[in-house]
């Protein structure tokens, strides 16, 4: 809409030196009907934009022209307790398909102060069968139409795009260097983002997020739906304290589908807009609940949509992870139990002695508990082999993913029966 | 953008006329400039609209420009049996605020045959924290601003917009015509629309789509948001067999605040694209589910977004429901129970005699088993005081509803404390 902006304009000035140039009433006469008509297009080029001004500062004024009235009541509610501060968060969102893209439309119209967009592929009229991206975006990078349309939705986010692919080399270097570049940030307390969000589609591209985080001690959330398109989950990952991504095979909640008929080379994922915005839903409700301190944030929740079942569950880190980034956050998490013990008991004792009306304000919102560390490891040892009704490991673990996938494909590649049950016979004979 | 088109096709025209009553050089350069800025700002505006044409068939090829291939990908991978069923059933949606536009646009996306949209209300700034309008919109009503955004997403859907208060006398007449209205029906089976999803956010109105349903013997989907934004829950009605709106005191999701700071006159509504995106992910999952026969449809279905927890229930009619066409349906009901009880028979001997794999694709969704009447009473009666954990009564009984209400308008017009007071010093003595 600039472009057209720039013509229109361009074109009445050509009209006023025609005008200066031309005497005889005829082609003066044209020449204001034209002018009329530039006057109109200029006037239905700004209508279409109908772009709201900034907000200065968050109103909880109950006027229909404050975008902010609704969120700003969640306060007067007594569900959060200073909403303002939201403006003060960057929050990164990687992958901007049917989760993040929604997870992104709803950060931007709760006001977030700053969004981070990670993407490399282009919008396609396939991606029509999810919330966000319009057919007249086809072509456009994902990124560039997400900034196109959020900007519009609320000018007063900051955003910025990573037209990129976080799995090479150069794409994770600039993924690194964004997400530690303290002179975007909006809060002097942050080291660069608030909340990572992994909302991309691959095992690999997981992997990444969870090495980058690990590396940066950056807290995250896992997200994923799955290729049947009847189930999804969301994980709250915060290095040393929680599983990271490479401590336990990534779970998935159970859809009783045969799970043969999933994850096979080539065939084309199905996807809801249902599934998908619930599992954006409940990502950008945990996000909102870990931020702005309010409700518990849930450590992993699970959605079976056939059953409409919601599996919770809790991992504590695998001292045996393949992931030695985990392991240094592991150690250091360790040597802080002092302090969360010290912490833990000025918070029972001080909760001893004032009353508490609600069990909701908790500031002890992870159930962090004084108990002996090798009580806990064996607690630990015995829960990550017994999974709750309803959940699956999707792989196995990390340490035997790369020989696994080996295999795979070479049964992927066989065209034919004859084909794989010859190369099933071959690998049974190793 | 269509009056663009025009204005810049005129304008062609007219430098066409000056082009041949001119003649000097400078002018016919001038010209020439002139034209081929028209000439980019139609190539501006036919770029910016980039509506997709009409699909004639859904098809389940795997291409970028198919908007289909995902949702067709449902039926290889065995979730649903036949996707483009959906082409066939006409939904009704009242009330298009922050649950039922984004119920629209799912439906919309998903391909649905027919959408029939009520509403009597604008499109402010106030609605900007929650998904799908834009600011752009703000002045038009709700009804026209979906139809603008969902005909360009989706052209294939066939949209009736109604901008009308279904709780007026001649909104009532209207939404009842059109409920009934066989002629624009898709399917030679339907009485007029397959389904009615309530979005709407006042008891009132609930109880108007309750008592179209109940008089038309029409299946429908209940929704709701809390004044607090912070839990949610959908419902499944079917007049005679489950319970009517009116049958019991309309149940929400506890969210652990303090009632008292809810639901008073005046106090504006704390809501969340969150919660209200999670809602219409839940209400549309299930409105696929009961459509296309697949999974478990919900009975109800709650949402505490505090505590991630999702209890559920069912209800069974209430025998002494205030409402008339309730009693008539639950009459009907229990008269064709010898059939029911006969299908539901000869369905346990195919079951016998048939291997059944996966529990999924069970036709008897709803759990009818053959039981004594009596005997279901008895735990009806012992049910329906008792509710699961984390759900309570939003409001007494239908029957206590209006000596209440005239009694909470008396508390809620006072002023100040003391008034409040008096007043419920008047109310303890009577």
């Amino acid at each position: 809409m600039a472009g057209m902006e720039i013509e229109l304009k361009e074109m009445l000035s050509d009209l006023d030196n025609l005008q200066r140039s031309l005497s005889d009433p005829s082609s003066q006469a044209s020449l204001i009907k034209m002018r009329s008509r530039v006057e109109n297009l200029t006037a239905l080029v700004n209508s279409g934009q109908g772009r709201r001004s900034k907000v200065k500062d968050m109103s909880a004024e109950v006027v229909d022209s404050n975008p902010y009235s609704r969120l700003m009541a969640l306060q007067r509610m007594g569900i959060v307790d200073n909403y303002e501060r939201i403006r003060d968060f960057s929050v990164a969102i990687v992958g901007i398909g049917g989760v993040g893209s929604v997870a992104a439309e709803m950060l931007t119209r709760c006001g977030i102060g700053r969004l981070l967009l990670y993407d490399y592929d282009k919008v396609e009229l396939a991606n029509m069968n999810r919330l966000f991206f319009r057919p007249e975006q086809c072509g456009m990078t994902k990124t560039d139409a997400a900034v196109q349309t959020l900007s519009d939705i609320n000018p007063d986010v900051v955003l910025e795009s990573y037209t990129l692919n976080i799995t090479t080399v150069q794409g994770f270097e600039t993924f690194m260097a964004s997400l530690t570049n303290k002179a975007n940030s909006l809060s002097k307390d942050s080291t660069g983002v608030d909340l990572v969000l992994s909302c991309v589609d691959n095992y690999e591209a997981r992997m990444v997020v969870n090495q980058a985080c690990n590396e940066l001690k950056q807290t995250w959330m896992e997200s994923g739906v799955s290729e049947d398109a009847v189930s999804g989950h969301i994980q709250l990952l915060i290095p040393g304290e929680t599983a990271c991504f490479a401590c336990a095979p990534p779970l998935v909640v159970a859809s009783g589908v045969d799970e043969r008929t999933l994850k096979r080379e080539g065939v084309c994922a199905a996807s809801l807009p249902t599934t998908m915005g619930v599992v954006a839903g409940l990502l950008v409700q945990n996000t909102l609940k870990y931020l702005l301190k309010f409700g518990q944030v849930s450590p992993y929740l699970g959605y079976n949509a056939l059953k409409d079942y919601f599996p919770t569950m809790q991992m504590r880190p695998n001292p045996q992870c393949s992931n030695a980034a985990c392991l240094e956050r592991q150690e250091e998490y360790k040597l802080t139990k002092p302090e969360r013990d010290a912490a833990a008991k000025a918070k029972m004792e001080e909760e001893a002695l004032t009353v508490t009306e609600s069990a909701i304000h908790l500031d002890n919102e992870w159930n962090i508990c004084v108990v002996d560390d090798d009580e806990q490891d064996k607690k630990d040892a015995q829960t990550r082999d017994v999974l709750p009704e309803g959940l699956v490991h999707e792989l196995p673990t990390a340490d035997e993913y790369q020989r696994l996938t080996a295999q795979e494909e070479a049964v992927n590649s066989a065209d034919d029966l004859e084909e794989l049950k010859r190369q099933l016979e071959a690998l049974n004979a190793d």
